[in-house]
């Protein structure tokens, strides 16, 4: 399995802003579509997670550096790749491109910690962390 | 006590789109802050009666009038009031009006049906009812 | 060319609320994306429309009905019809629909008004008319 | 003038997620009300920057830490500094501050480039410098 994402979205009015182009919070909201995306291609989504597993990915951070402006009714891709895996934290990282040329709109990461119901950090489960080594295996 | 309520806020930046005016969902979300308010003010929040209570005031029904164009940075009121309060539902009424002449940016309504945990309707807990029928006794 | 647009879309994380559903303002964005993807499948796009024709689609009113709850991860149906043209303004429908059993999420109508750079109202463009008038000829 | 500007807000059922926290992406809209104060407390506001010295601020880069949980109406600060100022970039530091205790919930940064009309890269107009140079000028 490729060890990337690719997510094929349109920009909505509502995600733009009187600039005329995606107000800069937006960005983190594709990277969530992104994010989801990858991870249900891999066997797991967010709701079997909490409902039961009871696991939570808790945002810890976040980062985004815009690059060429993306405007209404533009198309583009999110491509998600898990850049870190450890054993209470997964750093993923992103890519906002123009599916016509490759160019880039936007770079960023999300760095995230695995809790339980009760808020408290704990690992993920085996094979969560399975199923996404080979993801990390070569070293990116 | 009057029986409505006045909630100032300003157009964020967020809230804009490419037309250079509040995008039309995000009335709904300023109706929901002076909804919030009006509620608050009489003694109940929402997080109260979905913790202790167990009551969830579920949307049913909303609408909006946009008059005039509402841009970044104005200030504006917020005016909820109560129009029709019976045992299971709820219809708030609101005005986004301009602080400096008055004038009405866009009004709307909004329908809440109370429902428990389970999602079933129920109906308004009694100090609830005594709460909010003073704010509907003129018959508006 | 039937006289509807079904735009198939998938409930961000973004879009809940903490009740678990989605935000009610919220449907007004998807019935944004499904005016968009109807009005750009018959050969327009609000891009053109604002900087060629200098015509914008200004909303008048909105209104939706909440019929059942639409959740974290659901993928479901926006079903946009035109339900009345005229010379200045139209009036869309919409249907957010279950695509395994067909049943109903959401309902919604919205009212534009056509107006030029300077926001007051203009007529449609004939090309617009003529385009559109076949979807509006069953007499729904 | 104190090197810092304190905004009090309240977050909103809108920004909540099903997690029943502020969604990650919001507090960088809490980060946008927060640098408009700021700004505007100084003499400036976007609206007269774009609309009177046809300067944009774009967003060059964003980021946020997330420390603590914040939930449906609760009442926080945003702490707003320039952290640096140069010929052709700012770069604005942002806490969410608990105002009962003081700790913080989030902290962030944005770094902004002016561009003129035509998106081009252009200096700041010399009020606009002298203005901020000595929130500033304490070497934070």
């Amino acid at each position: 399995m490729q060890d990337y994402e690719d997510t094929r979205l349109r920009v909505r009015y509502a995600e733009t802003d009187q600039m005329g182009v995606v107000y800069y919070a937006n960005y983190f909201v594709y990277f969530e579509v992104g994010r989801a995306e990858f991870v249900r291609n891999r066997g797991f989504s967010y709701n079997d997670m909490e409902k039961n597993a009871g696991s939570y990915l808790i945002v810890a951070e976040s980062h985004c550096r815009y690059r060429r402006s993306l405007r209404y009714d533009m198309e583009f891709i999110v491509r998600t790749r898990i850049k870190e895996l450890r054993k209470r934290t997964i750093r993923f990282s992103y890519e906002i491109i123009d599916p016509s040329d490759g160019l880039v709109f936007a770079e960023g990461e999300t760095v995230h910690v695995v809790t339980g119901r009760d808020g408290r950090p704990r690992s993920f489960a085996p094979e969560f962390l399975r199923s996404f080594e080979s993801d990390t295996s070569a070293g990116r």
